[in-house]
């Protein structure tokens, strides 16, 4: 069994990997070739914590996998990880356990690539300037995805404390100077939106995080943060004004998120006025953008199937390459 | 997370072990405390195999696990292990993941301390015949735990292919020459069955494999082969003679083993007959054996709860004297 950490994932995979796998994920998802049962939750005593149990299968893709993910909110306190995960890979022709790899990364790495997904098949091709909201654990790898699908000059970084956003953009830029953009906190959220190419949203509010008017023509929004019927970050009548919206998982969206819940029940779309899943599009079976002016919404809730799609192309590359630890 | 591998299990953790950790199991499965969700099949393309995720959690334990055990039947023709298995450790404290470790052999060993729980519980303490009714994968750890768990002087091996069973008997007999029992190999079930005051079966049979007049006053039966409803080893007429029937789950041993279904249905035994849980004993709720001459059986299907009581032990002892791979 390959045992791969974060560094060893890194020396065999970059963000534009991790996007390619991701059409690839939402392509195997379209076609109906994922295996994906319901997740299993275990609370742990006392409401310290969650375990999640989350397999998928594909047969094209010849593997199974389990991604674990233990949620303990209380460790923060003592300066520990709150989120603790870990992807097992397995072969399909003869259940071998191919691979261990650190989970905690790779959901926030395929996370972020959904947003670079989106951004390198809907945003336009002039795109300049990117807007990122929220400075949480999932944002370093949203803006890396928005840097490594876009050219762009800027990206504004908004976020609740200002004065952590200020840490975290200094932070980011040095770690993507290479990059050619500038990163610049913002103190408010609709003046960061204001003229932005492509945006993501990826916080955990409640309330939505800016003036849907704000958004400019032209724009993709990638909406990553709402995952629960409570969570709405997207100011619902940006539904209204898109001209596309996509999805992930229309279903899980719909199912479990407050972003798309709510514009749906105020009338403010309706199910015929969303346009697909990302993976439809990939398959060339609904159209993408159709000219510069229309506003692209894609929500996103996280698929199992990106995780194993990941995973398998992980192995890969770092077996090819001798990377890892191998046990046993 | 530290990796545990077979020979570093057997370097901390022998069948005595393992025959406490069952029987700590089954109290915490008697006592309510083990969060044993349904497990999750996933069946592979083609017919190949199955990929089976099994979480439990027991919050006196104050840990978590998982067991994947992958089983691929044509791995055998290639000749590869047919079962494939890990188990992954956490702790309720913070979520933590404490160790990997060989899920096929935790699984083959705490089957064998099923076994040698019920003969420690209640087999004679004279008992000196052992009898073992098949030599397949599971067969070495359950003449291990029949030596642990009782000073015998011999114990018969029996199986379908006289030849392969020599053969086993053989191995065996240099394996465990410390025991001070002597191995032989029978060609008749009911003459090995004849006279033995402990009896493992352990076959993948659909037909009583023994006359249950055989079975001797005082003796005590394990079944561990049958665990659907189309496989049955044991005579159903042996729960009519029987004094005493333990189960380890008695719900799940009657929803998925013929081997209780048949006599139940057939008259021989009625609900109101069975004794109960060997944990309910082991709490003392219940009596055990209560003369010499008791015939009792002990079926038993496997419980998860068991797999994660026997990793978090043998995970504290590997900790505590440092053998395994600390990987991360």
């Amino acid at each position: 069994m390959l045992l791969l950490n974060e560094q060893d994932i890194r020396k065999v995979f970059d963000m534009n990997d991790a996007i390619d796998s991701n059409i690839e994920a939402y392509k195997i998802f379209s076609s109906g070739n994922a295996v994906v049962p319901l997740r299993q939750v275990i609370a742990a005593d006392e409401g310290r914590g969650n375990f999640a149990f989350m397999p998928a299968y594909s047969s094209k893709l010849g593997a199974a996998g389990i991604k674990i993910v233990n949620i303990f909110p209380g460790n923060r306190e003592r300066g520990e990880a709150t989120t603790i995960g870990q992807v097992l890979l397995m072969d399909d022709k003869n259940g071998e356990v191919l691979a261990l790899m650190d989970g905690s990364f790779i959901t926030k790495f395929r996370t972020g690539a959904a947003s670079g997904a989106a951004f390198k098949l809907f945003a336009r091709n002039d795109a300049k300037i990117g807007c990122l909201i929220g400075t949480g654990g999932q944002a370093d790898c949203q803006l890396e995805a928005m840097l490594a699908a876009c050219n762009l000059d800027e990206v504004r970084i908004v976020a609740r404390d200002f004065a952590k956003t200020e840490k975290f953009a200094e932070e980011m830029s040095e770690r993507f100077k290479d990059s050619g953009a500038k990163l610049i906190a913002y103190d408010d959220a609709n003046e960061a939106v204001d003229g932005a190419d492509v945006i993501v949203v990826v916080t955990v509010s409640t309330e939505p995080v800016f003036d849907a008017n704000r958004v400019k023509k032209g724009a993709v929004v990638s909406g990553v943060g709402s995952y629960t019927a409570e969570m709405n970050e997207i100011d619902p009548k940006l539904f209204k004004l898109a001209d596309k919206i996509y999805f992930d998982s229309k279903d899980a969206c719909i199912a479990e998120s407050a972003d798309i819940q709510i514009p749906l029940r105020e009338g403010l779309v309706s199910l015929e006025g969303l346009t697909g899943d990302i993976g439809e599009y990939a398959l060339g079976e609904i159209s993408g953008r159709e000219s510069d002016d229309e506003i692209i919404i894609f929500k996103n809730v996280g698929l199992g199937i990106l995780d194993l799609v990941i995973a398998k192309l992980i192995y890969e590359k770092a077996k090819n390459r001798k990377i890892g630890y191998q046990w046993g």
